[in-house]
Parts: C-alpha cells; structure tokens; sequence
C-alpha cells in the first residue's frame, strides 16, 4: 500500500503555487519562442526537467513544426502620436504569430486588424494566428470605440523565422515501466487560469511524487497545445505504448466546481478512478463524456492511439466568461481552488496506485472477525463504514474484484477501501492476487 | 453517399397526398374482394405494381385463405317502409364478411345484431367477422335508440364465395438484393387515417424512390391486415432472408405527435435510425418497445422470422378516440402530417442507405484541418456543429463505428455526420471501410 | 404446471401464525442453550425437523463452536432490597452470553455493566456478547436514572459450559434434487418480529409445501444467526452446491412495505423471481442490493459459496426504531403482514417451480387463435391482459425465453404468463424446450 496524500499545509501550499503563477504570468509564451524556453527554465528550477527542441520543418504526423516566433515590442500610435495600444501593458494586446509590421494607415484599414469583444467591452481578448500568416492587435471595444479617425501608426517588432518548438518533459521512475502521463498546455501568454494553473498544478505534483516510492512512472509533459502533444507523440512512438493512465491538467484554479472529462474509452481505470474521487469528495462536481474538442486529450485519444487519458479540471473551456480574455488573470485564480485540485489529483493517483486485486484466505463464510479485534465486541444497532468496508473486501476478495471494483460497489471511498484492506492484510486475511487467481 | 431527401414543395406534396386519399376513401375494402382490387388498380396507376391473387383455400403457416368477399347493398327498413340504415351512406355500417341476409324481424331480435358505441353515440364503429360467419349492422348509438319496436326488414345483399385475397407488390431493384421492407394494410374500407394514410404514404415513397439510385432494394406490400402478411410470408420464404430493415407504415395522418414502435430485436440498425430521426426532428416524439399487438410487425416479428421491422406510425392504433370509427375520416388526416410523416421516414431510410463505416487516413493525433480550409483560422471561442462532426467522423473512424454510431455518440443528427464524411472523404482523410478492417 | 398458492383463509392463517409466536415468544433463546431446543422441539410438533448438536469446541470454518450457554435468573437489588431489575420480567434485560456474577458492588461499578437507550429512554436494548466473555444488563434508560447510589447486589444464575449449538433441519424432497434454501435465524430471545415471525412463516411455509408435489427440495433451516449458517456450511458442504435458489426469512411481520435484498449475484433467478412478484404485487415495496451485512445471506453469499440467497423481509434490520428493543413485542407484529409475507414467499416460488421455456410449434407468423377460440370474435378495441399474455408467450417461446424471460420484457405478472402457456400447452401451440432447442 502506498500513500500518496501527504500531510501538507494547505494555505501554504496554495500560497506557494499562486506564486509560481505570479512569476511566470508576465512571460509572453506562445506555441514557440523565447517565453517558453524562459517557462520551462523557471519550472526545472523546481524539477528535474529535459528541455527538447524540435526543429522548424519537422514533419510529425499530418503537421509541420512551424517557423520560431517571437515578439519584442508592438504598438499602435494615434494621429496625434499617443500610444493607444501598447504590448509592454498586456502582452495579450498582439495577435500570437503576427508577422512583422510597420506601417501608416487609415483607421477604416487598421480596425480590420483589430479584434474586441463587443459584449465584454472592458476586456482585451486572447487571440492567435499559428498557422496561417498574418497580424492582428486585440483590444477593449470600449478603447477602439473611443479612436478617432486618422492616420495611425502601427508596429510589431516580431519574427517569424527557422528555429524550433520548445518543451519540456520530466520523467519519474517508478517500481515499473507502466507509465503514468500528466499533460499540460504552456503556450499561453498572460493567461492564469488556462494554463498557469496546469503548470504549477503539474510543477507541484511532480515535486511530491520525485520524493515517493511509487509503482507507475510518470511522465510530465510541459507543451504547446495541440502541435505540442502532436509532436511528442509522433517523436516517442516507442514510449507510447506504456501509457497507462493519464490526465491533461488546465484551468484547476479558478472558483467553479471540479470537471472530469472522460477519456474517448469512457470506462477506463483513470476514468473511474476520477469519478470515484469526486463522487467521495463532498462536493459539486461534473462528469462529462469525452468528446474530441479541448485540450491535449484530443490528440492522446485520437483512434491511432486511443491512450486512457482524461482531463481533470475545474470549469472547463469556453465555459466561463473570462475564458481567453484579459480577465483570466491572477485574480482569477484561487488558492484553495489550487490546492483542492491538487488534492484531487492526488487521491486520483492513489486510487492507480493502490488498485489492486486480493485474496480472500477464509472464503467459505465470514471470518471470524472479532476474534482479531475487527469487529466491536458487544453487538449494537448500526454499523459503520470501517466495518462495513472490511466486509465488503472480504466478500469481493475472490481474484474477480479489484479495490476500485470493490469501492464502486459497496459506495465506499477508496480510503476506507484502501485502509480495510490494509489491516485484513496484516491479519492475514488477505493475500494479493497473483494472475493465476484470474478467472473470468 | 446518397441524398434520399429531394427538394419538394410540402404543400403541394401534402395536397396530393391528401387528394389520392380522397379518391380512395368511398371504396369499400375488406381484406379480400373487389374494393381491394380497385385500390390496388389505382396504386398502380401511380407505381410499378404487381397483383397477386392468393385461391380461397390455400393454407399459409397454421391459416387459410379464406373466401372472398363481396358487398353491392344493404339497408334497414323500419316497420314505416323507411330506411333507416343504408350501406350507400357509409360501409362501415355492415360487419365487414357479414354473410348475406335478407329477412323481416322485430327489433328485439335485430339488436342482437347491431354494433354501437354507447359512448361516443353518434359515432359509427368498425366491426369485421372474417373466421366466424355471421351478419351485423353498426350504427350511431343515438340512431339505434331512436328506433321503434316493430318488425323491421333487414338486408345484406353480399356473396362470401370461392374467389381468392389480393394483395399488390412493388419491388425497387437496388445497388444490393439486401432489402427493405415497406408494408401497409389496405383492408379496411372508409377508414382514412387507418390507413389510407399510410397507402398514400407508401405510394409517394415508391414514386421518389423509383426514381433514385439506391444501395437497397426496396419491397412495397399492399396487403390485407394479418391474413395478408402471412400469406406473403408463407408464399414468399425464399425471399425474406433478403429483408435486412422494415418500418409498417400506417396512422400516419392524424395530427398526433410521430411514434416509433421497435423491432422484436429492439436494437436493429432501423430501430436506432428511427431514434436518431426522431430525436434530432426537433418534435416531441414517441418510441416504445415492441409487443406482439399492433399491425403486421406482429407477423415480421414472430419468432420464426424475427425480422427487423419496426413501426413508424403518429399516433398509434387504439390510442385516438376517432379509432376504428366513422370519425377517422378525411376530416381526421392532415395534409401537414402527412408530409412531416413522408420526410421522416425519408430521413430514416437516408440513414440505412448512407451509414457505413469510414477510416481515418491519418489516425495518430488529429489531422491539420486548417492548412485544408476545413478548420476556422484565427482561434476563436467556441465551436459549431459543423466542425464538432468532423472531429467526430475523424476520431471515431477506426473501422469499428459506422456513421451512425458516429451520430449516436456525438450527439448529433445524421445530415451533419454524413455531410463531415463526405467532406473529409473529398480531403482525402476517410476511405471507406472495408471488411478487413473489422476488428473487435 | 405447479400451483403453489393455495386457496387459505387469510384470517385464519394470520392468526394461527402469530399464535405460534405468542407460543414462543416467552422462551429465552441465544445461540447455544435450552431455549433453542424447547423452540425446535415446538416446531417439530408441525413439521418434520431433525434437530443436530454440533458439540462445544468443533471447528467449523475459522470460527470455533462456542460454550453452551443457559440462564435460570437474574436480577439487581438496590440497597434496599427491592428488585430494581429482574430477568423474569423480561429476558431481554441481561445481555445475552453473560456469565455467572453474585456479587455486590456500589452503582458506579455497576453502571459501567448496564446498557440502555438513551433516545429511547422507555425501553429495553437487547445485546449480546457471544465471543468475548464480559457480563451485564439492559434496561430502561428512565429506569436507570432513578437508581440511588448505594450498594447494589448483583446477581446473574447462568452457565457458560462445554455442550452444544442445536439447529433444526426440515427437508422436503421433490421431483429433482435442485435444492430450494429457507434459512431462518432461531437465537433472539423475546423478539417478535426479528425473528418469530421468521421462525413462524418457514415452518408454515414447510407445511404447505409438505402437502405438495414440487420440482425441488426444499431445505428449510432454523440456526443461530452467523454461527448457526457458517456451521451448517462447514458440516454439510456436499451438499451446498445443490442450492440453486435460497430466501433468509426475517422481520416479515411488522407493518412496513416489502423488502427484496438482491442476492450477492444481483441477477440470479431467485433476484428476478422476487423483483417481478413485489413489482406486480400493487404495493410499495423496495428492491436493494445485496451487502455485506444483515442476516445469514452474509454466509451464503460469502465469495467461496456465493449461493444464489436473496432475502424477502418487511422493513429490513436496523431501519426500524423498535430493531433490537423490548418494543419489537408481539404488538408490534400485524397477523395481516404476516399472511401478506406468506403469499408473497409462495408467489415467488410458484415462479421458481414454474419457469420453464417452451416452443411456439407454429413460429411463423402467429398461429390462428381464433379457431381455437383463444381470440375475441368480432374485431373490437382494445386488448386484455389474457390475450395480450397469449401472444407474448407464442412470440417469445423460441427456447431462449423462459416465461419469467417473457413476463419480464411483457411487463406481465407471472400468473397470467403462466395461464397463457397452460393454455397454449393445451392446444398444442407449445412444447417444453430441450437442451436441444437451446441457443445464444
């Protein structure tokens, strides 16, 4: 049995990972570039992290790895030479992978570069271009309103050039080589929720587990969307395959309730171990199926691979108001939203961890509990869970059941599951399972 | 792919099909005799139709043709030389097979064979005798009271003779001998939405499809209501292993909400289709199970074939009041319905002849929609249908789900999963499916 | 076909049986001891029982048979002498398994020997303590408040001695050796419902079917609860897997709705045997999974036997304020539930003994009812239950339905299914399946 909840001081963890965020905030990332290396340098202070860079160029299944992009400056001047828009305040301002521009032009000719959010009109939307060559600024539509017409001056200092994607991946030894992924996009700029949050959900996750015996690998993959996870599958081919489980980590931070999505296998050990937790954590939470629109997830089920990997988040995309806006931001985000995310991670990865078949050695009717001090001595009315979770294991111990099969049964916690069988074990009540025991 | 649903103009189609009703409802059809004759011969003045005449006495499974019958006249004369029931004004006042009488009695002894509805008194009900030879009136039970004692002269001018059952057939050669089943029962004489309805409907659905070129073959029967499906069944046995899918058209003109009744097997591919129609046409709808009453899905269904046939009908048999009375008249069927009935069954027979399974050319990770036009360009929130069904189509293309499995899953209509394969087949990232790729 | 319900007069039978539990009612039984064989001994005097003695000290599984125990008096004195409890007034109020003490000792020592409700200050519990020796008493809650410190003598005339535990066996052959299990629980003292009432239905119930001709054996069972099943488990395992169908009988005389417990299977014959009778049986009842917990179906369905035993009480153990107290009295008991049981156990069984398949002789199409006048004449509206049980019956009799396959998918209650195929049997329409008719 291994424990993969440790004690740990809530508000100071939760204060610690909304550092990490704040750090990183500022940084403009996108799905290439000098933001994520400088990302990914900041996140192997913390653990053990291989940096890959892939080449522009590189042909990974159906897609191309696009040229290097980066950004220095942008602005946009007004006819009375007033910075009506500049990079340096919100590095959301520029449309990611604008190619270089400077130039003069009428305002009629700049608005059709300009994109706003006309029901959010106080909110600066996030906005790319990867694969298809152009520029673009984004602003408040209360601001682009207020422009008087005239002739502005309009620049971005960027290029788009030969170079290389960049990401970052931190692998743990476990007890095997089944493996374990945790995914999490970092080609946002000064996004908190989608996906600072991932990262220093991930970041956190690593740390505990590199100081824990377990019996998984795992695997962390810090990458840009999509192209990111394209690139490393198409790279690690041979790897894939020992994937076990997996999770695709955004938005954990935000206030709203805890989603799992599905992976597109629908049933498998990490989808039932997620929906296990949350429906043992006390409180709102939704289940949805898997559908092929989202994060990661879309790439690591697509049916070439089929991998059981879900995605655990809180609100999930396109959901919330401040989904890709100047408003998700760090005030958006939660520390005990944080921290209870990552507790239910953890007790995700208990539940993998611990799962496990075993061996009723008293098959034939109950054991004789109370003889091994299991079982209250004078009879009285009710039950609780600690026994009843004894019972329940030994009554599924038959090599069919495995604690997970047994918890969703009997309507237990894993926990309770987890430590009754942990206590028949040492009373020699139970054996594990080996694969001679299996039968159908 | 195939397009089953052809412009038309609704109201045009409608009126027609409310007009060939019209021409059809004075006759008096029974399940054998010259009205079914006189309806056939107009069915095929609109479609390819062959007739069958099946000789009184042939024994087909545990039954046996029974004789024909023929009605030219029949009245009542009240003790006044008044008739106060004349079969001119409506045939549903004779038992349907009533034997010929001609008589004087007193009223008391005449009652004894009148058939009323107490509770709908002004109303005509539908009674037949075929398997036991008698005579009866129906009539208003509002006229019946008004009727005085006295010796009444009572005179059914019919023949139940030699002669044989007639049933007509439309067979539509397909792509495949693979068949499909399209049955009606046209037995009963002034009845309009039971089932003029549903022969108009048939009727229409031959001329569109005579017309198409089809992967099915379709088998359009015009039969007498039990006796006729059977004797099909017992004349036809070489031919029924080729009926892959069927629907039992009837009831198909009222204003009722559509029901669909299942197969036996309850999960064949026509059960699921006529789901997905329902459940996508926006309407409020019915689907239940199949039971062993109704029309001839009874005899499709018996255990000795098990055929796939199901039940697309409005409100079904024995729900409205107007049910096997003289108010299931023209009056009853709207042209409206019947038209939103025809596209239905139009859209689930789409299905049956469009669902198959695709494979996905480029399996690992999602293919680059974008650099194909088939992808919006600069990221945006959300994400229409159109899009959502060919990241579907694209990930569930492994071989081991066809369209429908597709639709069923993603929760979308059937036009928009077939319009994203027929997309991504002209992109070249689908190929069909073939036998080889089934995998479990 | 069998009929198992017979003609009674529910009056008489309900009153019969609980005056068999007023009978025993006043006898002090436990586990082991004198009160267990006067209460077989009184059931012999109505059915055939063979009463064994599984000796002191006899393994039996992990558990060990434990010392005999026997009680002649008990009581308190307070200082002044009075009686302020008193074994002779009720047995419940010294905790069963205790042993000898003749002592005197101040209240405080006492107090910490003396169990009581305190939310149900007016009665007595009712405890044991079977594996660990300890002493002591039950009482009122307001009774104890009222005690006087001071010294009181304490006085408790028991033995815990080498010797036996008794049950009682009644078996019933018939046609087959397929085994039927009755278990029922014989160790409470004064407790009405849980378990007389179960002690008084099986052994009726083992009268009616003595008088019968059946398909199986029945093996009635009166044992102490948990020991008592793992006994006669450990003694008798030749013959355990003869068990095709079991029912625990407990607490089927108070007033509340029915209740099924799923055997550990959840599916078993015996599961849907009972689900279908208490759902056609027009009133509230309640169908929940097996656990872990409650009666002898712990032992049965323990996973090296895991014997298809349900079991049918009324309000299940614990889920009624008077469980385990001194209001669980004979007025608590209604002569109405108990009869209401009664009917309900042979209704179950009466699908037990009956279900069976059959093949429809004429499978192709339907058969021709009306002439053999199982179809209503004149074409009417509408449908009844004995037709529409007729044509269910003929539509699944392909040797892969049993009739509680048909009543199940018919939404029929067994009886009329079993009316149908008598009658069906009768006209030649059917024949029992083989092993050869068998077929996915």
């Amino acid at each position: 049995m291994r424990d993969l909840m440790p004690e740990f001081d809530a508000d100071e963890i939760g204060a610690e990972m909304l550092q990490f965020m704040e750090e990183l905030f500022p940084i403009c990332r996108s799905i290439t570039g000098d933001g994520v290396r400088e990302t990914l340098r900041r996140i192997g202070e913390r653990i053990p992290l291989e940096i890959h860079e892939v080449p522009t160029g590189t042909q990974v299944f159906d897609w191309t790895i696009p040229k290097e992009w980066n950004i220095r400056d942008a602005y946009i001047e007004d006819p009375q030479g007033r910075r009506v828009l500049d990079f340096r305040e919100s590095n959301l301002h520029v449309v990611g992978y604008s190619v270089p521009v400077d130039k003069r032009m009428p305002l009629s000719e700049l608005r059709e570069h300009i994109h706003t959010l006309p029901d959010q009109p106080n909110l600066i939307p996030y906005r790319t271009s990867y694969y298809s060559e152009t520029w673009g600024f984004c602003m408040q539509h209360e601001k682009l309103q207020e422009l008087e017409d005239g002739e502005y001056v309009v620049r971005i200092d960027s290029s788009l050039e030969q170079g290389s994607l960049t990401y970052g991946e931190c692998y743990l030894p476990g007890e095997t080589d089944a493996e374990v992924l945790i995914s999490c996009h970092c080609c946002h700029p000064s996004i908190a929720n989608d996906n600072l949050s991932g990262i220093a959900l991930a970041t956190r996750l690593a740390e505990y587990l590199g100081g824990l015996s377990v019996h998984h690998s795992y695997r962390f993959l810090f990458i840009p969307g999509t192209i990111g996870s394209i690139a490393w599958l198409a790279l690690n081919e041979d790897k894939v395959q020992r994937i076990q489980h997996g999770l695709v980590v955004a938005c954990v931070g935000d206030p709203g309730q805890p989603t799992y999505k599905r992976s597109r296998k629908g049933d498998a050990l990490i989808d039932r171990a997620a929906a296990l937790v949350l429906g043992h954590s006390g409180q709102a939470h939704r289940i949805v199926d898997f559908s092929p629109y989202g994060y990661d997830e879309r790439q690591y089920c697509s049916p070439g691979f089929d991998l059981a990997v879900g995605s655990l988040t809180r609100t999930p995309y396109g959901e919330y108001p401040e989904y890709h806006t100047s408003a998700d931001d760090l005030g958006f985000v939660h520390p005990e939203s944080l921290v209870d995310s990552l507790r239910l991670y953890l007790q995700v990865l208990d539940v993998l961890e611990n799962d496990a078949a075993y061996i009723n050695l008293s098959p034939r009717g109950e054991p004789q509990l109370g003889k091994r001090g299991l079982y209250p001595a004078v009879g009285a009315q009710g039950v609780g869970s600690e026994l009843m979770a004894r019972l329940w294991v030994l009554n599924l111990s038959d090599g069919r059941h495995s604690l997970l099969d047994i918890a969703e049964r009997a309507g237990l916690g894993f926990p309770d599951v987890k430590e009754a069988a942990r206590v028949l074990l040492d009373s020699g009540l139970l054996r594990p399972a080996s694969i001679t025991d299996a039968s159908p």
